[in-house]
């Protein structure tokens, strides 16, 4: 309706500023282009004054009760997170991460029942991004502690992610700790035939024995 | 990453109850799912506080504060919109229009000075709105002050929209004003060969005389 797409640079001309004030502050988001982002607008001023109301609390106690576990970096409503406090899970253990995404996502295959370490980002030397902008000192302090048995590098494969792990292996390998990273292969579902050559290659070189009964 | 693509109906596993929260009020708003939900939270977490709580307090200011116009039934900051309120504009012609959304898009055409009047909805026995449920009576007292001359349906071409436009024809014929409704024809850039036939059909009966100079 508004043919902002036909318009790229086009002023939505809004007769409310506290409309065009909400708008704003959902064109911030990622994603989120003036077109939707009053839609957006328009269906919270379109619910109940709860519902909206709810919706601007939430973040703004989001943003302001939310910090860092002070172990694993993880964000926590608590000082230790849930996943350190648990009892239950492997202490011996730690992997990784870049950041809380990829702790979400490992969680959520829940085939890992370890610790984590959240880097809080990669090294980068292009964006001026060192080891000690990472959290590795707040790792070293935890190995030092003696109870972790394995150091799991769940980075990505980018050249930042490679240099990260490298460097941590460098850091970590006359410790008497196993350093370990996480297969990396041909998608399950996935075509041969699609694989780029680098994944596929790397996926006979590290073949792994067959195992009939494993689903 | 989360591969909720995969899983639609997997539930995110979250260390935090306030980042679940956040996620959760996220994916009450149109077209946002979970994992987009998730990416746009953390996205206000990676920012300055200062950000987030802005965030929040814009929409929280938003719902309390905005209101509908007295007049046209815009939304507004104002008891008279700024649009009503505007003096430069021709307070002859009224254009009717079914939502908020239809002032914005009318508005950013910058091709009417005229007053708006918004409906609140449209005639939909299916869905139990009737003219009662809308703002017709406000659009009578308008009518009945004497200075409107011309009143533009400007309602969507769906059963609803024709029933609503013929309503209020029916209603306001017997006044001393013109009615008259947008034009509907090939939209402009648009292929006669991909227009569909209803349109097309119309285009050609309601021919308007050719303006070389016009563009």
């Amino acid at each position: 309706m508004l043919n902002i797409r036909k318009h790229p640079m086009s002023y939505i001309h809004f007769s409310s500023r506290l409309l065009e004030a909400a708008v704003e502050e959902f064109t911030r988001l990622p994603g989120i282009g003036q077109k939707t982002a009053l839609r957006l607008v328009l269906h919270l001023l379109r619910q109940d004054k709860e519902v909206a109301n709810s919706f601007g609390k939430t973040i703004i106690q989001l943003i302001n009760e939310i910090r860092h576990c002070k172990i694993c970096q993880n964000i926590s409503d608590t000082d230790i997170c849930d996943i350190c406090s648990d009892k239950s899970r492997d202490r011996t253990i730690i992997c990784v991460v870049e950041s809380i995404k990829d702790v979400i996502a490992v969680e959520n295959t829940h085939q890992y029942k370890g610790l984590y370490h959240v880097l809080g980002g990669i090294i980068s030397p292009m964006d001026g991004i060192g080891p000690n902008d990472l959290s590795v000192k707040e790792l070293e302090e935890r190995i030092r502690e003696h109870t972790v048995k394995e150091l799991i590098l769940a980075l990505s494969t980018t050249m930042e992610g490679d240099t990260t792990s490298f460097y941590l292996y460098r850091k970590f390998k006359d410790s008497d700790i196993i350093i370990s990273t996480i297969a990396r292969g041909v998608s399950i579902g996935d075509d041969l035939e699609y694989t780029d050559e680098i994944t596929l290659g790397r996926s006979i070189v590290n073949r792994t024995p067959f195992k009939p009964s494993l689903t």
